[in-house]
């Protein structure tokens, strides 16, 4: 099997876009740093549906070692430490892909 | 680019495992059916994370046009129509991969 991850966030009213471009970046090192990263994607929502949240990461792994290893791991932390207190809200589901 | 389409459900609280195989019945056939969907991947949250929600649907698509195609797309209708009646909540977000 793999394993995929997914987190929704929506932002708290006063998040500026300076803080979400800071989110981004310390997002895109995280697949040059965390080895159990198959695939990696993140982005703000596009504004083109109904009723969205405002931002999703989708983490693609082997396994629940794998995802543990993503979860646990320091830059990881680091940039959950620069996305919690800018969250109103989170979706999060993992499943298999195969 | 490519768009990525990602939706979260929360299964209400009635709901029973025959009816979640009834919406993965559904879901599996559109890959088949409709020609826009690039990727597409489902599933039921594994419970090895905090606070998820129960389901998550994936569709890989070219562009807004091919996105606004599934979701339209009759087959696609027909299995939100076996989904909505089961939701609690539900958590959705596009966002551009490339």
């Amino acid at each position: 099997m793999a394993l995929r991850h997914i987190a929704l966030f929506r932002w708290s009213e006063d998040v500026t876009p300076a803080q979400i471009a800071r989110v981004e970046e310390a997002l895109g090192r995280l697949p040059g740093l965390i080895s159990e990263l198959d695939g990696y994607s993140f982005g703000r929502d596009l504004g083109i549906g109904a009723d969205t949240y405002d931002f999703a990461v989708v983490a693609d792994v082997a396994d629940e070692d794998a995802f543990a290893a993503y979860r646990d791991h320091p830059e990881h932390q680091a940039a959950l430490g620069i996305i919690r207190p800018l969250l109103a809200d989170r979706a999060a589901v993992q499943f298999s892909t195969s």
